[in-house]
């Protein structure tokens, strides 16, 4: 099959080499040149522009984006409308709101074009070696790229989820569970590092993939972190985020469904951004207020 | 009425001036001679031991214990009964687990000593100008001492709670509430900080309590807080937490009740002991485990 | 003063009885003729439409808007648009979220007409004796209306808080802190009702009022409520929400801060809507997987 | 090798079937009867009594307690001691508290008998076929025993975790882990299940199983769980725990630790085995008071 990229980041271009080795064609472009060179060093066509990318292609033509989610992407798609066609298909690969997707879809409906929402996960290694993926849109589209979906994913590793959006909302609750199960184990490590005990914890990760209860990837992930650096003593324990995990609690709420794990993982992440609280300094006041006691001072 | 002190701390030091004040005899003591001797220049008898604060006051005597939790009341307890009698009572107004409370109460009872366990709250203005107090034991002991409460208590602030222990079970929970509405005033006023608007917070938490849902005492310290110091620039956000809040939660987790907003509170005061967190450093190894995500180095 | 009230359920009624006892003229319009009647048997001028309301008042009018948040304001704004005049001056005293109150004041300013936004706490009680009233706006236009707010605000009850939005923000924060002071409140109670003691919760509620730390205004009203009913037996434990505190929480996602006392407050919220989760579900058939844990059956 | 095993519930039944194949005699006990016979079948030797077992055994002897946590154990410990001699060795398979497996442990070495805790996880399948076993105690004796712990733990499956009590501290640590990931997978499921999509549970699942960041045993169990009824239609949410998760959420605190997703985990475990709360009464009782708010009456 023949397709085009956009987009060669760490995702995109690890998705391209993993769709050369399946032996489909991929028309790739970045803003970054370098990066188009590179991947047409492993094989895959170079374009230098929108308008190149399209014209290397051939009707009806599928448009892979994996682009970063927000503004960018609808950037990217009126900037490529004028040169595509009716029965074109663009795909968004990446981390989209899948409200946004539906107002994608629907608007690209309007010019013919099919819009299909890929939900990615497993991460770099996924996308190079064999991703999850979680796909919406029309179904008719989806059968068409079928081969195009099996390739790139581990075996049993994609999903036809229905509606346009449902690839995308699967994928943010995916990263929803993700945050939730990271905070579990995360809590766990840290009862163990204050704990009475002198605990390995690279042995103690290796010991739960095998048999236990909580063996999974996520573990797996961990015991190669501890390998690294048996008590991760270099790292900062700041807790960045990308989005899906807030969109997730933002739906619960809008979908008026408890999810305090979920929540919370999000929050303590948020608070880990913090050196000192005002929501701390207020507490420290009141407590001195009332019962005389003892504030730190800065 | 003439009873006995024990532990001139910052409540039974205010406590003593709040007896003083309604005309009781207080026999004062403290390990602290300092205190035993400024007790004494505001009208207090003192006592330069606990044989001698015993043998100061007339059977069956009444002797209030103002001492910090824990192991210290049952050394304390276990020196003065060689000296007391049947019939003598004994008041903890300390911040006692109720278990213990109830333990204690039963090994008196075999002496013949009644244990009355009083909660207080108030602060060391509710101690020094009327408290608010709630007193478990035997019914009987309570009738014999209602005076004494209502004096130093405010007015309609006291309480007599039912049997051994549910004094101090009262004011636990009392805590527990106490720890979640700070934490709630606390995120208000963070979320304020961070907001895209510039509020003089003492003139808010002013408002706030006049006519307010939300008006409070609470809201009343922290407008004193905020007069003093308009951002709490000063202050660090370090929010220590004295043992009530805690057995809340684990009496809530015996009880099998959700209690999420107690809990979180607490554990929120816990987390801002932290500069960095091993919970922390474990989500971000995973993070860029997975997907090649910045660490950040210490 | 003569001003416009547009929209009279509990709260709009309320304000109208407490300008007119402030000897303010109130031309009153609603959906319902029978309120309209009503207030004006209590002293209010009657309006039988927009146009009529507007042509009641002298330019420049003063018209508050009370009507629920949401669409209906917008609906309402451009019903009055073709009627008013450059310098006029709407007041919108709802739960309004910021976000359109900013969007809001945008575009009436194109109009040349001044919007304040007022949040108003206290109740139905408040609105009608004396609220508590947070402005935001125009400062000049504050200005001018400030004798108004001050007449049904308590005393020191109202405050111009800045830029337009403002006030409604600090009204939501204000409900977000009540969310949790109520949860807080409520975990307190349902521990002593589990507990091994045998409380009276009016009295108990009762006695925190007079002394202690956590003496509130919403305690009062707690024990209003378990002197009409000791155990709240007829009530069910159903809390429902009308979007404040879900804003709060979205608002603190926004921001990046952790507020996890108030979004749990909420959530526990939404979980008593719930007879029966499929959280529960996945739970029980997970513990059944591994550990053959009974599943209860519905 | 030649053991004893003490206690043929679920747990107790498999591994002895998983020593068998491993070639191990085991003499085994339990009060009900009819499993000791069964076991036997299977190959086991018999015993009827705790005498009868252990002089089955040779000295040293080493004997297996597979009992539920709690008194039970003590109660079996003081009615074997009169049969053990020293160098005997006693190990605690179950899910007992690190803190009374400390305790036995030294009150067995006052015996000259050594005490070994094991953690177990795995579930049934994994006590047949392959456990995950975490063992605290003397290393010496560890490593006696070291074969049997191969052969009835999975590959790589069992760790020598440290001193006495550091296996049970693991496990129950494990489990809290095992608590938050499954509230984490149960509340993303229950966003799907309330949105607007329709998706198929055991297909996601699956999917998520193959190559998602998510992937784990938990959610493979979760896949087999939907096939059997596709929306757990017949099972009620309620959300039974035994112990551990609480253990962990106590030691947290001891250890002023946040954990919040654990603690929460459990929360909404206890919510979940109420129909109604007490503190939903009060929060409905207050919005009542303060705003009008329709009660919903049982």
């Amino acid at each position: 099959m023949k397709l085009g990229m956009i987009g060669l980041g760490k995702m995109g271009y690890n998705l391209v080499l993993n769709l050369l080795d399946h032996n489909h064609e991929v028309v790739s472009y970045d803003i970054d040149r370098e990066k188009v060179n590179d991947i047409q060093q492993e094989g895959a066509i170079a374009a230098t522009s929108y308008q190149d990318l399209v014209s290397k292609l051939e009707v009806p033509r599928t448009i892979w984006l994996m682009v970063p989610a927000g503004k960018l992407i609808d950037d990217v798609i009126s900037q490529l409308i004028p040169y595509l066609q009716p029965e074109d298909i663009l795909i968004d690969g990446g981390n989209s709101n899948y409200k946004d997707t539906i107002r994608r879809a629907e608007q690209l409906k309007e010019k013919g074009v099919h819009y299909l929402d890929v939900g990615t996960s497993g991460g770099m290694e996924g996308a190079r070696q064999g991703a999850c993926t979680m796909i919406g849109g029309e179904k008719e589209i989806f059968a068409i790229l079928e081969p195009l979906f099996r390739d790139i994913s581990t075996e049993d590793g994609y999903l036809y989820t229905g509606k346009s959006g449902s690839g995308h909302f699967l994928k943010m609750v995916h990263n929803g569970i993700e945050y939730g199960m990271m905070q579990a184990i995360a809590e766990g490590f840290e009862i163990l590092e204050k704990s009475q005990f002198d605990y390995d914890y690279k042995e103690v990760a290796k010991v739960w993939n095998h048999g236990s209860v909580i063996r999974s990837w996520l573990m797996e992930l961990l015991e190669e972190a501890f390998t690294k650096e048996s008590r991760l003593e270099s790292i900062k324990g700041v807790m960045h985020s990308s989005g899906e995990g807030k969109w997730t609690v933002e739906t619960a709420l809008d979908l008026q469904t408890a999810a305090p794990v979920i929540a919370l993982s999000l929050m303590m992440r948020y608070r880990s951004l913090e050196e000192d609280t005002f929501a701390g300094k207020v507490v420290a006041a009141l407590r001195n207020g009332f019962g005389g006691h003892t504030i730190e001072k800065k």
